[in-house]
């Protein structure tokens, strides 16, 4: 059905399980639906926007309230939204980062935080990986020592995700952090993955900067995000502006650099500050979704030459399987090659899986309900029980 | 009413003729309001993203085709979708502009351009406005010329905005891109309050960059907007990523640095593709556009006591008006204060001024149908005459 012109209508959602590796954490609240209908406009958070003109201190819609609220939600000082965790991430590095310099972030970063590092000029030094892919803070310690040893001064920035893009493995961010803090360095959260999932801490982490996302953990639509800092980094990373007009002798006001001034100024900010409350309340039932991911790796692990790549027993629900000998060997001669897969998969009511993929890949259960989940296991099972392969 | 938790529902469009400066562009079509329901999730667009994972090769919503129209729809020759106006301008300035550089603006020019500036460590130069606040090729070539003089070499960037924020004023463009161009001065033009509401040019203008605003006239929901440009400066502006894990020898294949990756996933580009239709059909209708505008015009400057600061006749919808002597001096008596102008005109169903002025204030009759505009000049004319103003 098409929605205008070429438009198709969407419906993933509505009628598939998506297993999707980025989208479960962005689905709309049905809150955030009415939000982005209502302040679907424009510049429609401006109605009452007055003095000193900037997006966090709107009272009506209470923006205000909402950054405090964000800010809390991490157990950092103040937040601001923005276009996505990336610019977070940019935000931080044009601040700190000066070409030439180098900052440290790990094997399993996300290309976005390369990109951060690369538009400030800076020079990208990875912490290394454990056997099973996880970053340490023995490891972590080991880099800063190199880095530090060789540039004569500690690196301005250390970059972390709490659980990266590819294994969904959980990283010893606490750790870390400990061992930037002997040589002053600064630490940046990535919780792309974690913000508006599970319950995120950054003060207990000892991290300087949280950075989250709106589109990808915070049910809200794109490009939104977050990033919350220290009153510490605060007037850093949120300088108002000091750039005067040699002719007009104008100034700017209250607005922030990084920042780009304001934000998010209608839809995008509207749907996350909706679904914040359903959002607040969710990461409570972590536990619950980690009950979810465990069962379907574990259906998927019972199938004869299939791995979890990914650490077991799971600690989040985006999981990376390998199924080079199971359901690959099965695409080797089935007439619908690699696409049996998704194709038997669609049969049951699944999708979001990459078309055609059977070797290395990644699915999510996040947001599954307890038989939406069972049904995913089970389907797994039976699709390699009516391929001929050994299921235990 | 309540949408949800705090938040009411916003119903100033459907409630109120609105006159708000910066809002009448960015209103949403019919539709973009399906397509931000129907792609309202986080990652909405990415169901079928393919190689080379990039959202202007996404083909399924044809976002690839609706770039090349982008960049066709301003006569340019290649165009990216951007989290709003400003963040053109930055991957610009952040692309040639190195720190303590010269880069001109002009008297008029929005804050975001100077925060484009100032984020990218540059010095801005303004071009003064001429006594009808007007930038002039003229003023343009002269500072030009004093800018190179003193820094022994031509200044990297030049920025000028079509129509300004402060009286909408149309400012020659094409003449300052002749100037600049001797200079070999590339030149962004900022088309916020043009590109999608009227016809735009680039190459026709002799500009190098051409940065729209969705959310303020492309009817789209914010962030979003385009960067488009030349052949010429599409491989620097839009240069992929060559950054390397030390450990990994990781690269990221064809992301763009300024783009930071991908840009609008959802709502957003969604929301912009579904209304581009509309746009690019209604910047056709600019001529019945102007003839509202003047004619609100010529009904304020009937009032006694009343100047139009913008140029006359209007050649934008966005105007500046001076009530100092007309409404303002009613205000100092009046039990409402400055509010009994707002008050009056809500009481004839107009809204969107800023609450309380009656000194100097804008107002944008962009949208408005020709009945409506003479219900918005009639009404002014009457509160005057209710409140003794002399009226012509």
């Amino acid at each position: 059905m098409k929605l205008c012109g070429e438009i198709e209508v969407r419906d993933r959602e509505e009628t598939l399980i998506n297993l999707d590796p980025i989208q479960s954490g962005g689905r709309l609240t049905a809150e955030a639906m009415k939000a982005v209908i209502a302040y679907g406009d424009g510049y429609s958070v401006c109605d009452a926007c007055g003095k000193p003109f900037r997006l966090d201190t709107i009272k009506k819609p209470p923006l205000d309230a909402f950054h405090r609220d964000l800010a809390a939600f991490v157990h950092m000082d103040v937040a601001r939204v923005m276009p996505g965790a990336r610019r977070g991430f940019q935000a931080v590095t044009h601040t700190l980062v000066s070409p030439g310099q180098p900052v440290i972030l790990t094997a399993l970063s996300h290309y976005t935080a390369f990109l951060a590092v690369e538009s400030a000029g800076g020079v990208p030094r990875e912490i290394p990986m454990d056997g099973n892919h996880r970053i340490t803070g023995e490891e972590a310690a080991k880099t800063l020592e190199a880095v530090t040893r060789e540039s004569g001064s500690p690196p301005p920035l250390l970059m972390v995700d709490h659980f990266d893009y590819q294994y969904g493995n959980e990283h010893q961010v606490r750790e870390i952090a400990k061992a930037a803090g002997q040589y002053d360095v600064p630490v940046l959260y990535n919780g792309a993955y974690s913000v508006g999932i599970l319950p995120v801490d950054g003060e207990a982490l000892g991290v300087d900067f949280v950075v989250g996302s709106g589109h990808k953990s915070m049910a809200a639509p794109a490009p939104s995000g977050m990033l919350a800092t220290t009153s510490e980094y605060a007037g850093k990373i949120f300088r108002t502006t000091g750039i005067r007009g040699d002719r007009t002798n104008r100034t700017f006001g209250v607005k922030e650099v990084e920042m780009m001034g304001c934000t998010l100024m209608g839809a995008t900010v509207m749907g996350m500050m909706a679904s914040f409350p359903h959002v607040r309340e969710r990461v409570n039932r972590w536990q619950e979704e980690l009950e979810n991911a465990r069962l379907v790796a574990r259906a998927l692990s019972s199938i004869s030459g299939t791995a979890i790549l990914s650490e077991v027993p799971r600690r989040h629900t985006l999981t990376r399987a390998d199924t080079l000998g199971s359901f690959d060997v099965v695409a080797r001669t089935h007439k619908k090659k690699g696409f049996f897969l998704t194709s038997a998969l669609k049969e049951r009511g699944i999708g979001g899986l990459f078309p055609g993929a059977t070797r290395v890949w990644k699915y999510n259960t996040y947001g599954l309900t307890r038989r939406q989940a069972e049904h995913v296991a089970a389907s797994f099972r039976e699709i390699a029980k009516e391929n001929g392969i050994a299921v235990m």
